[in-house]
């Protein structure tokens, strides 16, 4: 059987064989994605965004509970930023993966970004085809909301989450990176912190200024610190999910993921076609020249 | 007179109608701007990079102030986000001139960044060749640092400044945002503010595990608070400037730099170019193949 149709009735060993194909950019890999593109199941997106520290695992974690309750297979793509100072991915896979360890039908899988401010590396677009195509009803994209690429991320999901904590200056954060406009669903997590109160009523006054179908949520996805506000937030998750399919004309709906997924791949192959570009080049004297030379390069 | 050779010799008509050809991409810009990179005077570049709300324009005016003591001309880029909700540019350059409005020896641009989620267009480093070429001798360039373009444009500068406030969790994002590693000299801002001692802790244990060379400073840029600490930073700004000079061979700093450079242009037309190119493309049902005709299409 040929390796698109192994991966393709979800055998786990050949869609990991095709990750590391993506990574490696064995010649000939990008024809399978395009295909396993072309076979995608229809699964629903979930994009949550948020700073390190502001409990996205946790909430994904709970997610992942009421998602396996319902009998939906949960795919988790972590897209991690690298460490300045240590050049380590701060999540490792078995380390994510903690309850579900033993559940087949839940994959967690931590990927790089590009560099230290973001920018998401082609094995991101690949991870999503990949669960889609093998048969995951549910794939979460985890991200820290920090460049276009998350925006692209966005625009590829039916439902967006932004999480905020108290005291993290979160709000002025998120304003400034754009994410007001791609969240459907804004939490405010650890909501047994001071100053929960006034981050959500400042959130609800920002979205008063803009659209008017998002929602402030209050949350605390630590099970441990008791009431958590997580079912109710679930339910909204799978409204949000029904409602991106209905609100949206279908071939809209397409366009606009297919432009995310054209802008991910473009940027990636752009961010490290640039780098080895210039590795090639000694002379470096006339930018605007080699811009130039850059792109006819890439033929 | 050939407009290069009137915005060489300081003709601020002439340089401001050339930042319009860059911004309509009149055919023939391109070699214009090319012949200014090889007439650039050896200005000196400083990175200030901070939260919206974090001070810089207030910091910055203070540093101009120093500078023009010691007869120093002194042009300003911030690279300004767009407001998510208003589309329009949160300081206009009228606003910003302030105190230094009649005087010719200091330019204060605003310049839009790509999208909400920062990117910059190619009037950020087609600005900063043409501050530099007709003989500013300070470029001040003023980011909210989002995005890889904000690390090109730090790794151009000769120092680079990041901007802190107690209580906004800038030291979370700062690490997040990878701006740890380009910093040079760290300001807690506003340091009236209860948590300046906490987050000057904070920022030196963060160094503590990195580079050595980096040192935090305290201040409040607002003199109407008084007692301020701009001087002490200005001297080491100076420092760092010659430093900065002296410590990298200079083919070294000369390729870093010019990689920067090439960087931010290529990045900027990538970003045109990409969306240009999705507009033009009826069938986006195959992204892998679309991707590589753009790339095609780009010679």
């Amino acid at each position: 059987m040929s390796l698109l149709n192994r991966v393709l009735s979800g055998e786990r060993r050949a869609a990991s064989r095709l990750m590391r194909m993506v990574d490696d950019r064995v010649p000939g890999t990008d024809e399978i994605m395009e295909a396993l593109y072309e076979h995608r199941c229809g699964a629903s997106y979930i994009g949550v965004t948020g700073s390190p520290g502001a409990g996205k695992s946790t909430l994904v974690n709970q997610l992942i509970v009421h998602f396996r309750k319902e009998g939906k297979r949960v795919g988790v793509i972590a897209v991690d930023p690298t460490s300045p100072f240590s050049g380590g991915a701060i999540l490792g896979d078995r380390v994510r993966m903690g309850q579900h360890a033993n559940d087949d039908d839940v994959y967690i899988r931590s990927v790089a970004t590009r560099g230290n401010l973001g920018g998401i590396s082609r094995s991101t677009p690949a991870l999503m085809i990949i669960l889609d195509a093998t048969g995951f009803d549910i794939v979460i994209i985890e991200t820290v909301g920090v460049g276009q690429s998350e925006v692209d991320v966005a625009a590829f999901c039916d439902v967006n989450i932004v999480l905020a904590v108290p005291g993290m200056g979160d709000e002025v954060q998120a304003a400034k990176a754009g994410l007001f406009e791609v969240a459907d669903l804004f939490v405010v997590n650890k909501s047994d912190r001071p100053g929960t109160d006034r981050l959500v009523r400042e959130l609800k006054q920002m979205i008063g200024l803009g659209h008017t179908d998002q929602l402030v949520f209050r949350c605390q996805a630590n099970l441990a610190l008791g009431e958590n506000g997580v079912p109710e937030l679930y339910a909204q998750i799978v409204k949000g999910i029904e409602n991106a399919k209905k609100n949206l004309a279908p071939q809209d709906r397409q366009r606009r993921r297919a432009e995310a997924m054209i802008r991910m791949l473009a940027s990636a192959e752009f961010g490290d076609a640039i780098g080895e570009f210039l590795k090639t080049q000694d002379d470096l004297s006339s930018p605007y020249k080699i811009v130039k030379a850059f792109f006819q390069s890439r033929r």
